[in-house]
This record gives structure tokens, sequence and C-alpha cells, in this order.
């Protein structure tokens, strides 16, 4: 278990905010050192794809409806822009949030331009929100596209957001994904590791990454170097597009007992799904990832009634 | 209806703007909760078309037109650039004003470059001249092309100025367009109702959007999904170019009243009418939106002498 | 006659700056309300291809003799850039000068590249320098390219540059030009009238234009809808290439008094002529704009000895 | 023997941080005037490559492996970014730190576009940080590829790099590299002197080449050129690509003794060895850089069990 | 003779600066009006070109050679980076310093890129270097290269430079270049006249030019429109790459008594030679300059042992 003496404070935490820190830290681990990250970024990232359409629960076409299940399900935290949390914040108080900073539309495709993607608030502002506000806000999250031509424009604000989220006690989660016309195969499971050694090197407390893919060779195996890659920097794995629960849990439990992954960040695998059935399986996942129980009893917790 | 105690102010609000805040939104929605936005911005947007040419009044030409109307007519707000109030208002001080803080001219064409509008004053500038200038100016405006090689910077431009508004208690109204090489349709309901949701997630008050076309459906039943997608983010529709004025009025009360539109923002339609014709038909306009009154009696409005 | 009762003072003019704004409007017209403004900012926009040359003074070649031409002649204002001032002004205290803030050569053509002009000085260092050198400074000077793909990053610097110049009651000048691959027609009069709409939004005192062109049509007749667009905002013309000066005089005598035009910029057809012709020349201009004399009264000012 | 009465102190320190230069140049020289620079900043600068593959030891695939080297073996700084020091920096307080204030990845290749890198943290974040941590940080490196045409703002950046950490008593080290489609031939010697020479111009303290070819004469004999085109502004060469240690040792000899180099900044030959390999290694580039000891005795040291 | 009372000071030097630029301009003219100055800024310019090669002399290797030249020969001042000035200065007190504040290497040529050259230091790290230096620190120099793509940047950087150099009292030197893709001639006379007129207008105190040529007609004769266009702003000729000393300095007479050019700027011509033939030559240059002296007896002073 976690807790406030053998966490690894990063230095870039100055004296006055180390207390802060080891509260959001331990807040949004559960003290289990392992992140649950419920995701719900996708208004701007694909607009309205995940949120209207075949298989996808009616509810979801109304922003409530994340924060409904934020509110209802075991989360470690839910991470959205800053504009829709101070919509919605007032009524949802017990929601840990966590703010994506930046965030860009699906509208461009590769083969037209690589990928950019502006800081929309600074960390100076969810600072000043997370005290006016008075929600619970434990920390920024920022997207990088290493390989893009404007790589180095996002790296450059990835380490000023974690530089400056460590210096408000903040936690920072960095998306991490290599994409342009210079990267072939985003799955790559060695390029991957390369994209979360080089968040260590900006000093990121966790980075969220794509399960590498390659024939032959289980995703968990290919994690291994990926976490290794990082260090004291933690990984945690997108949930991708929808899949088979059963699936979806096996391959969590697998990434977090055989590769080290330190939790996951799903989005679309819980919110296209009923209310009901959206907090149930966030549970389950929640289940896995910080209460350390087996695939079969989290699925138990997903077909409880 | 609204008031003090129902309204849902946003948490970018500050606890000294509060009360500020409160009185514009009552003030631009009439306590109806719906916005009935006269849009002057074309001066910049469309530079002369829309002012003189077959069809259009004489008067229109000069831009004193347009404080006439808005000073005549019953509206929620007039919306034009700050330069443009500066030289008017003084003689114009019960008009309601909202600031369009971008503009662009139409002479570069889709074709030759994506769309890009940067800011021509700050949002302190705005609250600046507010106080100095003792008008009553209600909000601002911003313009954003989702889908244009510019996005990224648009995108924060425009999150900055919602959450700078409403440091000043300024209601925030974004014109939200597809636009640029990467978009096909811009008519297309589900694209503009992700860029609804997108702009919920900057925490507008409220998005304007082209009314979307699909053979064989009614754009009310179309404008279902992009309400929708807005959450407590609300949607009026563009008036768009001259139209009939019964279709118009007809247009309007079911987009409000199948599809939960909540109000318009009427330009052209309106000054490019001479001043009493203008009047009555920005007040059957009126009467529809804010006064929940039927087409029939709207009509009646536009049609008395 | 204006005066400080009847001039409409824009509002962005703050209550401290209004005793100045009054003076160095009611200054650089003359109180006609017409403004004389002598251009001089070609040395940077033209290079030496108006100073040197055939049928020019040879007196043009060195920069003083448009100091003795803005010294001994009547003029509303002398129109150059800050540098040229800063080395002159000493020597020319009685000179009323308009610092034009931005410049460009005229190298780059429009089939390499479309016109883009920064900023030279801050219209806080003009003021300073009004301040520190004691000079009657009156106003700022921006060019501004509609059309062209730098439109935007040129729209915002002119509206900073006029909400400015109003905060030190400076009077504020846009040299208004439609130019770009974007643009076909430079001259056409739809078009300048849209250029000066959006001038208009952007708050600014006076606008300068070319004088449009069209087959079959006076140009006189072509500004009326020019004038009506500015509004509150005046339009002077320009001067443009040499001229013959009774074709000058009677175009611009026709601009006042048939277009409404509200005075003239003229640079080469004063500073190429011999100190003495240039003198004659512009108190004959200045005797149409500002004194409301006759073609034929002007005519005699320029041939008398 | 360097003393504190023998530096060179540049005047862009100031007199409040002259004795915080002394001891800074003095403990990252170890009073020899030569430069042991560990360096560590490939896991953005090459993602994985260097980390985990064919040849390299299996512990260098976690970054702690770094540190481990840096804390046991005989260096005169360990160069990384700040991000990475941030995580690890508590456990190992006696290492001497030198931040890598900028950094790219590999992925985008010469033939796509031209190499650029911006800062990821200021000289005065580092300052602060050096402040905050309490770590024992020495000196700022950063990179700057001349002939890119980004090396208008890399030179800009290396400018004030240099001219701030002077002013906080630190050590500047440049790595330059003259790369991108303007350059043909990165190892020419001429343009490696040209590259030190422009560095000399920013006020360098030291600057990493590459070392330089051409068939048929040795290298030492190329890099006089080099480091006399430096003077006071010292030159270290890079250690390069994996190299058999006998020969790697001896080369470095040369450089030293031939071409008055006055140090190696070196990555790969060390980490990709076990800890124990390493550090061996370590300390006999330490041995002919710092302590002027013979290859023999160098190879004696590597050797030793 | 040029003194207190009958400088022309620029109104840009506020009253607390005056008699710093009075000081400065007498000392960088020695009272005589006209400039001699050594340029030592190649080093990034042209890297090693200059320094090393044929028919140079083995001593201009190392930088500290431009250092011996400046402190033993004549100069008005030396030109050279703040950076090399940090590292040489306290070694070289006695030497009148400019500070050349922007600079670019030759490694881009002009069929792949307009040239641009981005500020390393500036005006304001200037003034507090030379306070804390103590150094004799006398102006600034900037590089404008006219009709490339990046005019419009520099323009804005060179009237920033001269502004805040006078806020400072110190002197401004422009080395004015047309270059770029949109310039055919580079030596053609009316287009250097032209650059002259255009940093005029700037403010500037000196600028460099190249020297004009035309088939036929003497370059004495084609600088004649080129420091008329200057007026007030003084034009110093470039020395150009190596040349016979004797024609040299006849060019050199030729361009001051014939066409009014206040001095010159030479480099590669001093610092290739060996430093008794450097000192010798700029003692030359120095006395046609500064002491009105004849070809002959200038001759004479090279020559003399």
């Amino acid at each position: 278990m976690l807790n406030a003496n053998n966490i690894k404070i990063p230095l870039t935490v100055p004296a006055g905010a180390r207390e802060e820190y080891i509260k959001n830290y331990l807040d949004i681990t559960k003290e289990s050192g392992r992140l649950m990250l419920f995701a719900g970024d996708q208004k701007i990232e694909h607009l309205n794809n995940d949120f209207v359409g075949d298989n996808i629960a009616k509810e979801d076409a109304d922003p409530i409806h994340l924060f409904n299940i934020a509110s209802q399900a075991k989360i470690g935290v839910f991470a959205t822009q800053l504009g829709l949390v101070s919509r919605y914040g007032e009524d949802f108080k017990d929601v840990p949030y966590l703010i994506k900073i930046n965030s860009k539309t699906n509208l461009i495709k590769k083969d037209q331009a690589d990928p950019k993607s502006d800081l929309l608030n600074t960390v100076e502002q969810v600072a000043e929100f997370k005290k006016t506000s008075g929600l619970n806000i434990l920390g920024i999250g920022y997207t990088v596209y290493l390989g893009s031509i404007y790589e180095s424009e996002m790296l450059r604000e990835a380490a000023q957001a974690i530089y400056k989220s460590h210096q408000h006690g903040l936690i920072s989660v960095i998306w991490a994904y290599p994409r342009g016309k210079a990267v072939d195969n985003e799955k790559d499971a060695h390029l991957i590791a390369g994209a979360v050694g080089a968040m260590a090197c900006l000093g990121a407390d966790f980075v969220k990454v794509n399960v590498p893919k390659q024939d032959g060779i289980e995703p968990q195996e290919l994690l291994k170097e990926v976490t290794q890659a990082g260090g004291r920097t933690k990984v945690v794995c997108a949930g991708g597009s929808a899949a088979n629960p059963q699936e979806f849990l096996q391959a969590l439990h697998n990434q977090i007992h055989t590769a080290n992954v330190a939790g996951n960040a799903t989005g679309r695998n819980i919110h296209q799904k009923s209310l009901d059935q959206a907090v149930r399986f966030t549970n389950a996942i929640y289940g896995i990832t910080v209460e350390n129980i087996s695939v079969e009893d989290a699925l138990k917790i997903y077909n409880s009634k």
C-alpha cells in the first residue's frame, strides 16, 4: 500500500506543495499505486462519433451521462476539459477530476497534416479554478504526438505542463502517441517504449499509451519493454474502441500482472453503455486495477444485477 | 422563467462576478433562457455584400441602420465589433451589446486557404471598455472554424475567451462552423452536433450553428442530436441568407419547440429590410424566441402597420 | 465648423484622454472635419523610386525635403515613420506629425507572396516619444491589406492600434488596401466600400483608400458607396501617382463635394516637385480640403509666384 | 591546475554569481580544466534504440541504470533532462548534474524536415529547481543544429541560454551539430570548426562536437582547426556509437594530447554496458580526461575486476 | 570637428541619456563624424571560411587575433557578438566595442530559402552587460535583409533595436542588404539607396551597405544617390572580400571625398593579415577615415615597418 512515507515525490514539487501532491497521489491511486482513469475528453477528440451511433446507449448523447457515471461508479479520476467541468461540477462535487488541458478534433486526417494540439487552458488556470470552484481536482492531462512535425512545440508544452503541475502539487498524466507522416507503425512496442522513456525524461507521473501489437506476441509481453522504459514514470493503457467485456477485463489483468502496467484509461468502453451497465463495468475495471481482484470476480461485478 | 436561483452558473465564474453573470444572463435571455441575438458583425465578415445590393434597403448602406434597429426593436442582444460600438454607442446607450472579438473577411476562398480568424480585442479590453464607456455590454462572441488547419489556435483562443469572459461575469457565445479542406459537408447534423459538444467542453454559454441539412429529413429533427450534444451549453441557429418571413418564422418555431433550440442569431434577414420593416420583423422573431408566441401571432406583428 | 461640443468622440477614448483627443481632432482637421494628410512614408514603401528619377525634383533625393514642405506649407498633418521624425523633428518643431507605425518595402511582388506589414513601433512608444520629444504628434497610421493571407494578423494589429491610440487621445488613420492573391480588382468600388466598412468596425477615425475605378462611371459616383459604408469613420482618398495639377485638384473637389469624401492623403504629387512648387501645390490642396475654396482659386494659389 | 585565480570568468557572469561560477567550473572539470561529461539525454534523442537491443546490457532498459552509473563512477557531470532528474535525484544526491534543456526525438528524418529542438525548460526553471531540490546542478546543455532552416531560432535560444546560465553562475555546454538539407558533410572538419567558432561568439563554456572525418587524415589532426576556432570556448568530442574500448580510449587520448580537445561527452559507450563494466569504463575515461593517465593505465582500470 | 554642441541628437534619445549618446557618438567617430568600424562578426556569418585558408595568416585561426588587432590598432569601434566579448573583454578593456545583436551562418543558400537573422541578445541585455562588465560599449549592430520574405520581422526588430539603443544612449549601426528571391541585383545603386532611405526612416545612426556596382560608372558616383537618401543617417561601406591594399585605400578615399560616405566597416581585409600587418593596415584606413589623410600617406603607414 502506498502512503505518505513511501511515495516517491518528484523534486519538482516544492516544499510547500508536497503535502498536496501526496494527498493527490494517494487519492488518484486510492493508495494502490495504480490509476483507474475514466477518460471523457472525446467530445473534442472524436466529436460526436463516440456518443451517438449504433450500439451506443441513447443516454450517451448528453454530456451529463459522463458525470453520472463518474459520480456513481468507483473511479480513480475522471478526465475531461475544464469547460465541461465548469458547467456540471457544482452538481457533481464528489467526483475526482483530472483536467485535460489540450485537445484537438479528428477532422484533419493524417494524410492532410501532422497532428497538433494546443493548450486550451494553462496549468495556472487549472490551479486557480480548483481554488475558486472548490472542486476535487487531482491533476492535469496533456497529449503529445511524437513524430509529428509539431513534436517540438508539444514536447515543450508537455514539459512545462508537468513542471507547473508539480509546482501546484497536481498529478500529471501524459497521453503519448507516436503519430504523423514520420511514423509507420503506431503500435510498435519498441516505439511506444521510446515514447514512455521520453515522457519519463519530462518527469511525468503517468503516461497513457495505446496497447502495442505484433503478430504472434501477446500484448502483455510487448508491454514489458514499455513499462521498464518508464522507470518511476508509470504506464497506463488506453481502453481503445469498444470490446467484449470479458476480453477487456482479461487483457487489463494481463497488462497489470504480467507487464507491471499501472492501470488503465478507459472511455468508450464505459460511457457507450447505459448508466447502470457503465457503472457496473467501471466497478469491474476498478476492482482489477485498484482492488487487485481476479477477472472472475470482476465479471461477477459487471454481471451483478 | 429563469431567475437568480435557478440559473446554472458555470464554476469558472468566480464569487465576485456571480451577481454580474446572473444579471447578464437574465438580461440577455430576458429571463426566458432563450437568446434572440441580432447579428451585426457582417461588415467585416461579408464586407459590403450584405449591405448594398438588389433587394437590400438603401438605409442598410450606412452602419447607423444597425444601431437604429437594435435601439427600436425588441432584442436580446446586438452583436458587433468593439470599434463600431465605440463610434455609435454614446447615441445608443439603451442597446444591450455583445462584442464580437474576432472576425475575418470573406476574400480568401476555401480553395486558397483554410479559414483563420484572430482576436481583434481581448476580453480584458471588452471588460475595460464596458467600465469606461458605461455601455450595457452583456457578453462576448468568438468564431471557431473546426477542421481548419488553424483549428488548434482557434480552439485555444475560444477556450481562453470563454474562461476570461466568465472571470468578468460576461456571457460567451461561440459561432462554431466546421470549415476547411478537411470538411466535406458543413451542414452534416452529426458534425454540427460534434462542434456543439466540443464547445460544451470549452464551457460556452451559447453556441451559434448553421441549420443542418439532409435530404428527406426535417431540420428540426436533425437538430435534436445537436442540442443534446450541447447539454447545458445552449444552441442557437443562424438566420442565414435572406428568406421568406413566414418560412423563416415557422422554421424558428420548429427549431425551438421540436429540437429544444434555445434561440436564434439573425442578421441579414433583419437589417436588409427598411428600418420600420426590420423592427417589426425583429419583434416577430423576439416574440417566438422569448415570448413564446405562435407563428401566427408573430406574423401579425410583422405585418402590423 | 467642428468644435469641442460637436465632435463625436469614440467611447474607446477614456475620460482622461478626451481633452487630448478633441485637441488633436480639431488640430488635424483644422476644425473643418476634413483631413489634409501629407504622406511621407514612401521611403520604406517604395524605396528610392519616388524620390529619384525622371520628372522628380533633385531636392527630393534628400529626406529633409519632406520636412521643408511640411514646415512651410499648410497641411493637416505630415505622416512618416517615427525614426525619420526622430532625426529631423528638433529642427521642425512646428510640424504636426502622424506616426506611421507599420511599413514594408515594394520588393516582394504580388505573384511571389501576399503582402505583410508588421508594426515598427508600438502606439505606446509613439505616446512616450510624443512626451519626451515635445513634438506635436496628433495621431498614428497603420496599413491593412485585406485579402492577404496575413489579413488576420493585420486586422488584429489595426484593431489594437486604433484602440490604443484612443487610450492616449491620438487620432487613428488606417491605410486600407485590398491586396493579395485573393483580390482580382483592387479598384472595385464595392470592395473598397467593404474595406472601409471593416475599418469602421475597428473604430478608425479616418480610412485612406485608393480611388475606385470603373469604365463609364465617374470616381466620385463610385465613392458614394464607399463613404456611406464608413458612417462615422471618415474616408480620405490617396493622391496616387503623379498627375496633372488641374485634374488632381478637380478630382479632389469632386470627391469632397459629390461623394462626401473627408479629405486626401497626398505624397508623390507634392514632394516630387521643387520646394516652392510643392508648397504652393500643398496650399492649393489644403484650400480645397480645409478652406472649402473652388478649384479655380486653388489653381491660382498653385500658379501664384 | 585550475583554481579560483586562474579561471577566465566570462564577463556575462555578474559580480554576485562569480563565486558560484568558479565553484561550478572547478567542480565540473575537477580542477583539471577538462570535462568528462556522461551523456544521458538519449531517451528523448534516440527513444529506446540506445537502451534495448543486441549487445546492450539488460539493465540499460530501466532509467535507474544511468543514475547508478553516475553515482558509482568518477565523472565530471551527468547530463540529462530536468524531468528525469526530478524523479531520481532524491536517491542520488551525490551526483553532479547538468540539465539538458532542449531535446527532440529521432523520428523525423532529414529528408522529411530540417531539425528543430525547442526548449523544454528555461534556465530560470533550472536555477529554481537547483535551489528547491538542493541538488548539485553545475550547468545546462543545449543543442544547436547549424544549417537547419530553424537555425535562427536555435541560435537565439542558445545565446539566451548561455547568457542566462552565466547570470546564475551555471556552466553552459552547447551540443553543436551542422545538420539539415543545406549540410552535405556533417563530419567536415572546416565546418565543425566553424560551428565551434560560432558557439564561441555566443560565449559558450564548452562545445560538444562530433569527431570530424576525412580519408587519409587522422581525426586528431583535423581537430586542431576545431579547437583553435573555439579559443577560450573549450571543445569536447562526442563518444559516438559503441566502439571497442581500447580504440575508444586511444582516440580520446589522441584528441586531448594532439589536438588540445578539452574532454569528452560519452553516453552509449558507457550505459550500454552492465553496471560494473560501465563504472570501470567511465573511470578509465575519467582517468585519461581528468587525471592525465596513459591509455595503458586506463585499460588496466577498465579490465580490473 | 564634431562636439557636444553640433551633434544632431535623435529625439528618441531621452533627456537622461543625451550625455551618454553624445559621449558615445564623439567616441565612435573620434569627433570626426566618420566611423571606422572594424568588423569581427564573421565567425557566425561566414563560419571558419574567413579565418582559415589560403592567403590567410595562421594567427587568424584563433579568435584572440581579432582582439589583439582591436587593441593595438587605431579604430573607431570593434564590432562582434556579445558572447565573444564576454570571453575576452576582461583582457581587452581598452577596446571600444559595438555589439552585433543578430547573426546567421552562411549555410543556407539563396536558392534554398530567403535570409532570416534573429536577435541573439536584446538591447536591454547589451545595456546591462555594459554596466556589469564595465566595458566601453558604444553601440549595437543589426543586419536587415530587405526583400527577404522575412523582411517584415527584421524591419520590426531593427526599428526596435534602434529605438531601444537610443533609450540607453547607444549608437545604432544597421547592416542593410537587399537579398532574397525578390532581389535580382544586390549591387544596384538605386536599390541600395532605397535601403539606406528605409533605414533613415527607422532612425539609424549609421547604415553599412555594400558598394554598388554598374558597368561604366565609378562606384563613388553611384554612391552619391545612396548617401543623399540617408540624409542625417550616415552611410559606411563594407570592405568586402580581400583586395589589394592600395586599391582598397584609394576606393575608400574616393567614397569619402566624392560621395560623402561617412566611413567604412572592414573585416576580412584586416584580420586575414598577420597582427603587425593588420595593425598597420587598420591605421591606414583610420588615417583616411578619421584623420583625413591622403591615400599616399595612408600607404606609408601601411608600408612602414
